[in-house]
């Protein structure tokens, strides 16, 4: 992963490891150089330590945490742990064990317990990402996906196209910053603009269907919005309007994101992927 | 910003601070509870750090490193650092005194020094990113932007859009992932495609044009490659084609990115935002 190398040493008793600074230099030698090395030198028996990550989407840290708190204090192996991203709540359980197929005994009744307590909430375990379950639910479906974005500036296109194969379903997006560009690149009316104003879903609506048609696709999300700092056609800095049209139907939200632009940009980009997901698999539409 | 209390108390002769875990909660009472409070109780002479933050882009680090070397192992105070972040080497110069004055003025010869080592390597200092200095030479000529972009999916237009105001400048771009999406939005004539592939400078160059027509701007930024990790018509992962049309002319460059699709794609984004600057300036084209 890199041309640094690595040092081992011997001072006194203890062992010292120099290693490079850039994380992805690092790591691989911690994981496959230092920790075996330490653990064939101490002599010690091995243990092992697992971790299953459930990403839950449509519920704050505290409501999480609150239909889990008995297991949270009760639960020592499997260790329970909460992460907040960008919306989403990450709950990770961690077990240690003389092998990894004994923490995975260890996790299972535990990670059988949450997702029954969470239910729907859980949309995804370990590395699957929002971006790459949606691809998967398209691919499934043989569907293609197209975007159309105001204020998230091209946030939602990124995301989808870092999933590696995404082009075997996403076609393309629009970007359509002002009001003559929406018009012209996405066919939204200039009628339903004046009417509703840039921020609405009206527009919203307009943009994911003019994008549909543009894009020749099956899917398409947009977003219009104000991010901040300032007003954006006199709505609010955190007023945020996503559209999904699927072949069956168009659904329209709209968000009151906190927290400063790159924040609102984030999580909203985030939350449009979970619409669209919830949208294509006509679950109820997640908060 | 946030709700989170922190908490201080005396501990025998050790004063302990609980502060919440979420760093933009943390960050602000550190620097304005906890660093005045110790400062206070210790009856210590103040001292200021001071940092100065200098942006280069089109060298690698060694070069810059070489450039400042003696400079390097002499100057104590200020310290001199090097970063490196997405193809560009930041030099970070940072000064202890008793007023912010004073190590303001410690960093003046040597930033000078280094500013003279250095020339038009240096682009920015301390926040001004690419994006903004970018956004600021738009408006400085009443210029307006847009973007085509391929293979880095949407992210040339959100790192721009994610300065505040940019929509003074900004006004679409179009994410074609396939040829047909580069034809129908962009205009890209199928038989560029056909004859030179959809990875090529004739084609970003058809996409820049096309972009600065059908989004009505003076600037367009294209991006098309093989981001990985399999070829993409025939092109190893990592070579990635940008284009910058302006007023005065079209300018392309090839590049070759090491990396995984993530890198990949932000290097090139990175690269195609200072792409953009020379080209406006009229510099000759960086690396």
């Amino acid at each position: 992963k890199g041309t640094a190398p690595g040092l081992r040493m011997q001072v006194g008793k203890a062992w010292v490891f120099a290693l490079p600074g850039v994380p992805q230099e690092m790591l691989p030698m911690v994981d496959h150089d230092v920790i075996p090395f330490l653990q064939s030198a101490s002599g010690e028996q091995r243990s092992v330590v697992v971790s299953r990550l459930l990403r839950t989407w449509g519920e704050s840290e505290s409501k999480v945490g609150e239909l889990l708190a008995d297991l949270y204090v009760t639960s020592l192996n499997p260790t329970i742990a909460f992460l907040a991203s960008a919306g989403e709540i990450k709950v990770r359980l961690t077990a240690k064990a003389a092998t990894e197929a004994e923490a995975r005994r260890l996790i299972e009744p535990v990670e059988g317990e949450v997702r029954a307590r969470l239910g729907s909430r859980v949309f995804a375990a370990d590395d699957d990402t929002i971006e790459a379950i949606l691809l998967g639910l398209l691919l499934d479906r043989g569907w293609t996906i197209g975007t159309a974005e105001s204020a998230t500036g091209g946030m939602v296109a990124a995301r989808i196209t870092s999933v590696p194969g995404s082009s075997a379903a996403f076609r393309g997006g629009v970007v359509a910053y002002d009001a003559a560009t929406k018009t012209r690149l996405l066919g939204v009316p200039a009628s339903v603009i004046a009417e509703h104003g840039l921020v609405s879903e009206e527009v919203a609506a307009a943009m994911a269907e003019g994008a549909a048609e543009r894009l020749a696709v099956d899917v398409a999300i947009a977003v219009t919005g104000s991010a901040g700092p300032d007003e954006h056609d006199g709505t609010e800095p955190g007023t945020m309007v996503v559209a999904v049209r699927t072949p069956q139907a168009t659904s329209v939200r709209t968000l009151r994101m906190p927290g400063d632009r790159e924040r609102v940009r984030t999580y909203t980009t985030t939350a449009a992927l979970h619409h669209a997901r919830l949208a294509i698999t006509g679950a109820v539409e997640g908060p």
